[in-house]
């Protein structure tokens, strides 16, 4: 990618616009009516796509925003965006709180970031509003990372649902890295299916767990131990040094139970003290050659768009269902079926024939 | 229940038909329109409700039928024999072929079936119809199970989608447990997203394993280890025990590491010998330790009554799909979508809404 960018709509007209180029047809032409009126969404634009950190928070604050005007400004940022996003590593961090996430990112951080490689890192929390659990809510805690001047933090988006929180976190991952950003680090705490929507969303899915007393071990979440790439065991310094290699052990051993992932991918067990850095350029090497293994094998390209694929069948399918849902007569009637299908009196293929048959 | 069956419609009048019974209200007075003329949905659902197997194998066949009419009767045969169902247990065993899940099936149906105690083995498979793998297509693997009076054997219905095949079985259950059957083992082996499907409507899922040279340990089909209540480990037998009692302490810690399941169950791993007949006996009062366990916490009910509802809203989803992405509109665009979304000229959640916004 050129560091010296041309100027977005320059750039359209240099690759042509195909009639394969469905893109929002609208929003383009929109755009083009609206240049002189809406000049803000094409500067914030161009500003982000040549690095302003201001232009990329105001753009995500529009994500962010229900404001339809604010929506409908945000859609012709990102259309502009795009052309210059995907060039970058998205890593998923989930762990529960007090696994010392904050520490291990802060670390992490401070380790790869550099000029050529600025990192941004994101959050999916859909409870962020109103919990107090929400660590990214509170930048004091990655106080060193706050300051490097290469590396952009942001906190999750708010919001009742977990769909409308990642479609934010997924548009701000475009605009971080149409704003030049090469490392995307997106960290849940891992409420609800969290987990699963920050795993397909990113390249490389990362578990932080903690060793102890032995019972940490128990207590995973049915079905993350499988979506993980690398499983990374902290706190692993002083008098935990030992309960952390068998707790590596454990893990080791539950990991070779399953079979490998695509490309041949066997997810390791990593020791980290986040607080002492040890470990931490090792967790970053092995991301590195899982990203490179997959490049060969292109497989990091397939996996982003059976991603978007996902994205996009899920969207529909959720729109779908709360569009069903919603509907008045849906509603009145579902209580009744549910109940009848409780009482045993009707089955619940029957019911859902019933509720189908009164659109 | 008593064991003298009343007439159905005289039970229900017996009940009353309060204004929350909705049941399939077109069916029911449907039903008493027609009642002259499809005198045999009637008896056909009298004989089952008697014991009748033929009966119960004419009512299962027009469930499995594509045809309206037999559709419509099939439905009228569901809905009298709904009050009648739902007293048995219910256990879904999974295995990859060569696991001896026909003769493992077989020890457990001869060791539990009685005159009080009668046996229904059912399959989810859907691709029995062209596959050479149905194993219950071929019942002389199960020579002797075939002969006992008190089991009754079905073959998976065929289909090509798994989502009507699973529908067709759960129906089927329906009519076994209405005919007197009370205990409904429903096999599968594994093709795809079965295994999810046959846990959805069981109230043990019963994973059955082979152990050997180490690697059978590994290629287990992501979360399936999480859906089993318990793990068998088949063939333990002469050179090979060694190897099994291993690969129970494989699995054991495998199993450590993750939650226990609603009631506290804590699935436990057996060693088996199916074709010596030895430890089907501890298989089958672990089974039961368990529905006793569930019923005492009342998680038996609340488990069913969730399967339900997850059986409700999934045919509702399956549906409001199937009908969008069929329309022909959106059948083509769809693939203009999915292009510009490869080439990155779109992001996906601005191709769902204008998808969404076709119609």
């Amino acid at each position: 990618m050129p560091t010296k960018k041309t100027h977005p709509t320059t750039q359209n007209k240099q690759e042509g616009i195909s009639k394969t180029e469905i893109t929002n047809a609208n929003a383009i032409s929109n755009f083009k009516e609206k240049r002189k009126r809406n000049i803000s969404a094409e500067s914030l634009a161009k500003a982000i796509i040549d690095g302003d950190i201001v232009a990329l928070s105001q753009a995500i604050t529009l994500i962010e925003s229900s404001n339809p005007t604010h929506t409908e400004k945000a859609n012709q940022i990102l259309s502009l965006c795009l052309p210059h996003a995907n060039n970058s590593i998205r890593v998923g961090i989930t762990g529960v709180p007090g696994v010392g996430k904050s520490t291990f990112i802060e670390a992490l951080g401070t380790h790869i970031a550099s000029e050529e490689n600025k990192v941004a890192v994101l959050a999916v929390d859909p409870s962020s509003s109103i919990s107090q659990g929400s660590i990214l809510g509170d930048k004091t805690r990655m106080e060193n990372l706050v300051k490097n001047k290469h590396v952009y933090i942001r906190p999750s988006a708010a919001g009742n649902s977990l769909g409308g929180v990642a479609r934010k976190t997924r548009e701000t991952i475009i605009l971080c890295e149409a704003c030049g950003f090469k490392t995307i680090l997106v960290e849940t705490v891992g409420v609800g299916q969290s987990e699963t929507a920050v795993h397909s969303m990113v390249d490389f899915f990362l578990l932080l767990k903690l060793s102890g007393a032995g019972d940490e071990l128990q207590g995973i979440k049915r079905g993350i131990i499988e979506l993980a790439d690398a499983i990374v065991i902290n706190k692993a310094d002083g008098d935990n040094l030992q309960k952390a290699k068998i707790a590596k052990t454990e893990f080791s051993r539950a990991l070779h139970l399953y079979p490998p992932k695509a490309n041949n991918w066997k997810p390791q067990v990593l020791l980290t003290s986040a607080i002492e850095n040890k470990g931490i350029d090792k967790a970053w090497e092995l991301i590195l050659s899982y990203i490179k293994t997959s490049k060969e094998q292109d497989t990091f390209r397939s996996k982003r768009i059976s991603q978007n694929k996902f994205w996009l069948y899920q969207t529909i399918d959720e729109n779908l269902k709360s569009t069903f849902y919603q509907n008045s007569k849906i509603a009145k009637e579902l209580a009744l079926q549910i109940e009848a299908i409780e009482q045993n009196k009707t089955t619940p293929f029957a019911a859902a024939q019933y509720l189908l048959g009164l659109l």
